[in-house]
């Protein structure tokens, strides 16, 4: 199985109440390829990053099985860039920074060998730019899956409409379901948004976990109770990534693998957020990813009578 | 198996983003005794009230098994009075009125038949009346529990301190645990609340679960995710009255039956969001309650090869 994904490829400034890092690699392209390569051999990205971008960082991502034909440098241009900081409750944060450079006038093309890939992840861009790269597939994939935030429903909800009516799994935080929807409780908005477009909706909480809708049945993952968390900066696009891994990796799209993928999601997150940046990312073993699961298994374990 | 409530028994002005009501039975025994008495027959409460409060209520607790033996009747007083009115988020409330009343000279005294109690669960109320209880007691219960608040870590932290050393289970919100431990972490917060005292924690995260603590072991149970959350008020003392009810039914303190007790808690709170005050606690049906904590064991079951 392969899988397509489309997304930032960055640099980020960012600061936690434990401490700051100055011009680290980010991008949800980054998080999700790399979160994903622990799953899966065939990954392909599609983004685009200026001449100021560190060759160390692609080869450690072509190293994973990251193919970046499809990530075009543009000379003489800067790449994409944020600058955020987290309050002392880290689900919070505030932009200082956000730079687009290359990204304003990115326009995604796919290589021949990229468009009858079998999954597709749609990080977190404009709408436009999304349905540009479902519009070049020639075979629709087993499962689109897309991000997007609140800016592009203040901005673009049009066209985030327009490319909601093709996806099949929609990956969100708490916040945008009740802004996308306009209702409080998410077990209704998981209802509207289902009739957008989205089979399967994931909700992510942050510290508080996932849900996971699919008509009338709901799953819900904690997520792990770390004593430290470092920096939550993709930390939703390594959630992202490691379920569309795991669902490329085992192609069953039944309720229960798509549970199972929910954990393997909240088990990579859980990984991201222990370091800044992708530092906990780079190497991981999958008995380590497997001991993360194991605790999951242990935390929600119950038995009644 | 016999538990004894300790806590107010008042009246409540509610207001939600979906309504109001007016002068409605309130209070910490009230809840905890009447979520209790679906698991346990022999419950006792220890409160104080005026010649205000409606006989009622005091019929259909004594219909469902509760002693008052211990409610002290004031003539010529008012019972606890307070108000107050949930944001959007639910999750937050603002304290409109409250009116001590009977409250402000309670001496709690405990009848001969409850001094040998084989649980007892204590209500939020000063330190100072929790510890006349406890002093009471002319056998150890197998389990003390304890509820807190914010206003108490501030205007009687030594009372309270004192008090903790003395039982064996808090259960308080994420914010009160945060305050308590100094820390934000409610990892590190349970580790340092266990030196000051309990063995077990329960940690409330209202529409996001509850962790259950027990040195190294960690527990998690989610809330039920509901279309209508009408009415948060008393879920608290609803969980821990059903907790401790399943607990002292059972007289199990194995970890693998406090995870039940803390599922059973749950079940009782997420009933009694769905109607303003107690309405919804009245009159459930064991089948009722036994498919409520189907749908936990529903909402959190996954299978890892």
């Amino acid at each position: 199985m392969s899988l397509l994904t489309v997304g930032t490829v960055a640099f980020d400034d960012i600061e936690t109440p434990f401490g700051r890092a100055e011009r680290i690699i980010g991008g949800a392209a980054t998080y999700i390829s790399l979160a994903a390569s622990y799953f899966l051999s065939d990954i392909r990205l599609v983004s685009v990053i200026g001449d100021d971008f560190p060759q160390e960082l692609l080869s450690d991502l072509e190293a994973r099985g990251v193919n970046l034909d499809g990530l075009q440098r543009k000379p003489g241009e800067k790449s994409f860039f944020w600058a955020g900081k987290y309050r002392e409750d880290l689900n919070i944060r505030d932009t200082l920074d956000t730079q687009l450079n290359v990204l304003a006038n990115f326009n995604p093309v796919l290589p021949e060998h990229y468009k009858r890939s079998d999954f597709l992840m749609l990080g977190n861009l404009t709408p436009i730019v999304q349905m540009r790269v479902i519009e070049q597939m020639e075979r629709r994939p087993q499962v689109i899956a897309l991000d997007t935030m609140n800016f592009w429903m203040n901005t673009a909800m049009e066209g985030l409409r327009a490319v909601l009516k093709r996806v099949d799994l929609l990956i969100i935080n708490d916040e945008e379901a009740r802004q996308l929807s306009g209702v409080y409780s998410l077990v209704k908005a998981a209802e509207i948004i289902h009739q957008m477009g989205p089979k399967y909706l994931v909700i992510k909480k942050g510290e508080h976990g996932a849900f996971l809708f699919q008509g009338e049945n709901i799953f819900y993952a904690p997520a792990l109770p770390l004593a430290e968390v470092f920096d939550p900066t993709g930390a939703g696009d390594t959630f992202a990534g490691g379920f569309m891994g795991y669902l490329s990796k085992t192609g069953d799209l039944s309720f229960d693998n798509m549970k199972r993928a929910v954990i393997y999601g909240s088990a990579m997150a859980s990984f991201c957020v222990e370091r800044f940046g992708m530092e906990r990312l780079m190497n991981l073993s999958q008995d380590e990813i497997g001991e993360r699961v194991g605790r999951f298994v242990e935390l929600v374990k119950f038995q009644v009578e």
